[in-house]
């Protein structure tokens, strides 16, 4: 039974019964002196899980056809997506397969800053503030370093 | 669209994939003297969630036919499943939709032990002490008072 299955492939509906508890949609702003605005946008989709769990991890790459499984911290392993047309392909799955809780609103956040990435509205001053103030609602504890830096205080967005 | 998807349906594998995330099968052994044994047996499944997301848990309470939704701890809800009846019932759909993680060890256990209640050998000590190291397997951490009491040591099961 147990050799059963582990061999199955994922159904999509418990892929996105399993993100309702494990996933987690993420955007980090953080200094980057290269970018035009001196800072970068860094979405993250991750999926963690026990060490123990490492297969389910690496089926779970496979369903998205992306990421890596690396550690999360201490025991915990993640699958990790963070490059944007690979994140574009999981937007486009969970668009097509509802959330039941709350996580419904961290996505819907997620892909609308996904969706002013690819018309570049991050890379302008006025993008990134309004990027930031989106990243807030789904990161919640933590406040973006961009919303208490110098350059937004002097710029005052909106 | 928020209000669309709060109205839908749960599927069976979106309630496996929560289910890996944020469900719990467990075994409580605890003394009651009305019991032949002096033990009684109290296997449980709950699912946690916080507050905000009480509808997704009634939604799963309608699923299962089955439990109560209470405070689980501060913040957080749980829909409980206590009557054997009822976890026969959600024991029956989880043998027709296999976990993907190390959950389905658990489960396992949880339906087996389910079986001998119901074949009643929790009112054997025999039966009991098998209970007990078997309840001991999926809760982990906490070992079983039954297993560390005076009359388990004096009867000396297997």
């Amino acid at each position: 039974m147990a050799a059963d299955h582990q061999q199955e492939r994922l159904e999509p509906d418990w892929v996105v019964g399993f993100t309702e508890g494990e996933g987690c949609f993420r955007v980090s702003i953080n200094r980057q002196p290269k970018m035009s605005t001196g800072w970068q946008v860094l979405p993250e989709f991750r999926l963690v899980q026990h060490k123990r769990n490492k297969a389910t991890l690496q089926k779970l790459q496979k369903f998205f056809g992306a990421g890596s499984v690396v550690v999360n911290h201490g025991t915990r392993l993640e699958l990790r997506i963070r490059k944007l047309d690979d994140l574009m392909k999981a937007v486009a799955f969970f668009e097509r397969h509802n959330f039941h809780t709350t996580k419904q609103s961290d996505f819907r956040i997620f892909a609308q800053i996904l969706s002013m990435m690819e018309s570049r509205e991050h890379l302008t001053h006025e993008g990134l503030a309004k990027i930031a103030k989106l990243a807030w609602k789904i990161n919640r504890k933590i406040k973006p370093a961009y919303l208490e830096s110098s350059e937004t205080i002097r710029q005052k967005p909106n």
